[in-house]
């Protein structure tokens, strides 16, 4: 890949926790599926989906929740000329992904534990962790938590992993919960010229309150490609 | 107000219909509505509701849905110094208001139907027309149409009232019934920098099926103030 926007991002990276920001695309109609699927490709072109490596390439752990891995059962990595740009910025090969399941229902078969580059992180409770096929705990470090709360997670990964930044990559549950935590410290944005129009369909944050209001919402960059643009936001929160 | 990057708009005008162009507000999260409250200045600006109407002033008339109307009952007009604008490009000096109601429900009390600048035009279908405040047939121009599909309204408003350039403000279902028609050649969108969250909220277009992809989308300008965005979008559909 020729040099990208993203090429070079720099980060303020608070003290005692990870950085955390999230990554979506979204269509003009506000919408992160298409006809139910959250899939790679669905809202954004594949400059997007390259953009989303390049933006992966910047950080330690790569996190999505349980329905969105299910859905995309992928190591949520980077490409091997990707992995060069890491090595020279001091950072592992690939980043950690981080999979956040309540239920603990993951299905072993799949790319992302058959043959990871690094052993995935699953995070879980008491109840997911009882509910795993075995093979799972064979295949990735499991973490059971008292709490799967956004703050627990990031000293988990802070303290244990050596994550110090940190990107959530969905579902719309897991974003809002880092939103509702005001941990959400910046927002990887590509609006895409599409329309999907579906009611059923998901937005980027879902939960069951309106969220606070961050003390400072700043739209640090925009680039255009095609039709598409690529926004960042920097969040202050008053906590 | 001052100069505004709106002020001047050209637009490729149909020979046998109008225009359809929508103008909305989405939070970052890809919502219109915060807390149920589909309201102006909800998610967007002071500086966006001025900019709703500028965009307002280069319309012949701006339509929305009853849900829409009943929570935000007001003349969907232009200020005093718009009215000047309006007048120096050969336009009325006031859009002409439109609401479309299946059920009839409208408020004869409310400031739309009280005093507004011209007699609003409410279009119906032969059961709305039936429930009815009689107080709404003596103020608004009532049009009981067979079918209030996108297609027939635009006939109608094209035909009896001249409109050559109509402007849609939502609700979600009757943005969603303008594309799914493919009769919106233009999105006026504003990105405001908030997060919503509430998993209930609406989004621009909301409708049972996933929509057929415009055959070009295009993004014509691009204005930011603070930090928000003002984007202008044009569709070419396939029909």
């Amino acid at each position: 890949m020729s040099r990208h926007f993203y090429s070079d991002l720099q980060f303020e990276l608070p003290e005692t926790r990870p950085l955390v920001a999230c990554n979506m695309v979204m269509s003009l109609d506000g919408k992160v599926t298409s006809g139910g699927a959250l899939q790679p490709g669905s809202i954004g072109s594949a400059f997007d989906l390259q953009t989303m490596q390049v933006i992966r390439s910047h950080f330690d752990a790569v996190l999505s929740g349980g329905n969105t891995v299910r859905q995309h059962p992928y190591y949520l990595g980077v490409s091997a000329e990707l992995e060069h740009a890491r090595k020279e910025r001091g950072l592992a090969s690939q980043p950690l992904s981080v999979v956040l399941t309540r239920s603990g229902s993951l299905n072993p078969g799949t790319p992302l534990f058959k043959n990871p580059p690094r052993p995935p992180i699953v995070l879980t409770g008491a109840a997911g962790a009882a509910s795993f096929a075995p093979e799972i705990k064979a295949k990735a470090a499991v973490d059971i938590m008292e709490e799967l709360s956004p703050s627990s997670i990031c000293q988990l990964l802070f303290q244990k992993y050596g994550v110090r930044r940190l990107l959530v990559e969905g579902g719309p549950s897991v974003n809002y919960q880092f939103m509702q935590a005001q941990l959400l410290d910046e927002l990887f944005l590509t609006l895409a010229p599409t329309l999907v129009g579906l009611r059923t369909d998901l937005t980027l944050a879902m939960g069951s309150e309106v969220l606070a209001k961050p003390r400072e919402a700043e739209l640090v960059s925009l680039n255009q490609h095609g039709q598409e643009l690529f926004l960042r936001y920097r969040f202050r929160w008053s906590l």
